[in-house]
């Protein structure tokens, strides 16, 4: 990574706030030659905790706040107060041009609606998107959106369909991400009518790999690398999927701790299945991107350790990198131009 | 199980066909003394197994049909074609009074479009449900609508919660299920419109025992009996959910297979583990109920073996026991009749 990137973050959103986030800045900033780091929070301990990880004083900026958005802060009610949120100062600090991008592990709705209001929506874009990522046989299956539009137009759907696209092929390198549309099955029906009518914008815009329909098992398939759908659909079926993965790994420690045997192996158990726990692990692709927007902005599993902190850094450095904003907008206009 | 039941089933559906489908119904006119079986379908392997497997000549009928529905028939076209398909005809047999209830494990869209337009639906219901159990925590989550309706009003989601709640509390004997709402986290926003206009009629409905929004990972932590969504959601989690079943399970065994010492204990292991794969076994709760309709249809997976279509016999049984039609019917008036 060449180029400079300036990113501000919001030190004290998330379960562990400063003392996960700022070690984990100190480390990006190890890794990272060209990253500048906005550190938006309450003086105290960011003062001292950037003392005791030795921060350059040379590539780091402390702006301090006097509020913090909570995870149960209403999102519409973040607006009009807290305005001295360390949250809502680290995106003024992208709107300003002082940063290239910024960084939460606070509120997801909180931040959208504030990202939203504060830096707006690139040019074409109705409504921005939640895209995440879900380990798939060691790759990835991007879907979006999860959460932030809970009815979306068939517009709406192609935009995140661009967007996804564009956002996955920067920030994993595969040129031609394969963009499928989240549908039920054939054998019930086709599917609802907004999905069809996609569909057909999809199939008409050929600088986009579309493949057509995916229905929720062949996300787990390796059958698309990006996953379009509305927000209400993405949320349930993420949500469902940690939960199941959350219900399994519980069942199956009991399977262990019930068998003296398998009690005896643990460590050799444990060992074993590492791979696997490591795959399914979130904070192996910790990093949610709000995508639409007029500026970087990522966000980080609220209950993210240091290095699935560590992990969404790089990403928000990648997306700033590539510039993701300016580049969604021109991907946009590209295939708006071949539906025409 | 005292009273009579009449049961017409399909034997042509499924992936195994008559040869699985015989000797379960079979099993089951032995284990049931009240039951009485019309086999439905192509006369050549229904004798011969039938005298192979020594089925009651006074509980059994044969009705022979000339045509089957396939997995890959456009449930559009069933209706005008295919005219003496045996899951047509079964479900005629329902319509006519010489059946209490039907049972096939074809094509669910297929039997879907077949049964409303030969059966009807219960009066005040709009449109009939697929429901389905998930298993949690030894207890059962049951879920509709799987794909039988794409868009749902709010008024159609109120008529699936009291089909919902009345069929659950016959089937599992839990006299007053949770009925919860599938929604998405407050921490985006507080899902759509629609879900909280249910949510409404719902609290204003004493005798169900509504709990309120139930998110995605809350399906798998035993919070609800019956949890409403519409059939894309819910269609979209079922298959997802089994999707990633799969994919555990794949990863497990690679895992397992790649550690010489687990490779030997592996009998020890799949000993420890059966319960939990038991418990996650589809065919521990086979049956899927078309709800809403003016007859007991029953839906077995199509690729269930003997064991698992035998579930799917009781289930029916049990619904043609209780005259579930009818219940519904009741139960639907009564909620009606709160709302004024």
């Amino acid at each position: 990574m060449s180029t400079s990137v300036r990113l501000a973050v919001d030190v004290m959103g998330g379960d562990f706030g400063p003392r996960c986030i700022i070690p984990s800045v100190a480390r990006c900033l190890e890794q990272i030659p060209g990253l500048h780091v906005t550190l938006v929070g309450s003086p105290e301990p960011m003062t001292r905790l950037c003392a005791e990880h030795r921060l350059p004083q040379d590539r780091i900026r402390l702006v301090h706040t006097s509020e913090t958005i909570h995870g149960d802060d209403a999102p519409a009610s973040v607006l009009r107060s807290k305005r001295d949120a360390s949250m809502r100062v680290a995106i003024e600090l992208v709107r300003d041009g002082h940063a290239d991008g910024c960084l939460s592990a606070g509120n997801t709705g909180a931040l959208m609606v504030l990202a939203k209001a504060l830096l707006g929506t690139v040019e074409g874009i109705q409504r921005p998107a939640i895209m995440a990522a879900l380990p798939v046989a060691g790759r990835f299956c991007h879907v979006l959106d999860l959460g932030a539009n809970v009815d979306c137009s068939a517009r709406q759907l192609f935009e995140f369909a661009v967007m996804g696209s564009e956002a996955v092929s920067e920030l994993t390198g595969v040129e031609q991400p394969r963009v499928g549309l989240l549908n039920i099955g054939s054998e019930v029906n086709k599917g609802s009518l907004r999905v069809r009518e996609v569909s057909e914008l999809l199939r008409d815009t050929p600088s986009l790999n579309y493949i057509g329909h995916v229905e929720g098992n062949e996300l787990f398939l390796d059958r698309a690398d990006v996953v379009v759908c509305d927000g209400f659909v993405g949320n349930v079926m993420l949500k469902a999927s940690e939960g199941l993965v959350q219900y399994m790994q519980q069942e199956m420690r009991q399977a262990f701790a019930g068998n003296l045997l398998l009690r005896l192996l643990g460590p050799v158990l444990r060992r074993a299945l590492r791979p696997m726990a490591e795959r399914l692990n979130p904070h192996q692709y910790n990093g949610v991107s709000l995508l639409g927007l007029r500026g970087v902005v990522v966000k980080s599993h609220g209950n993210a350790g240091q290095p699935a902190f560590e992990a969404a850094i790089r990403q928000a450095v990648r997306a700033c990198e590539s510039d993701m904003p300016q580049r969604i907008a021109a991907r946009l206009a590209r295939c708006r131009g071949e539906l025409l």
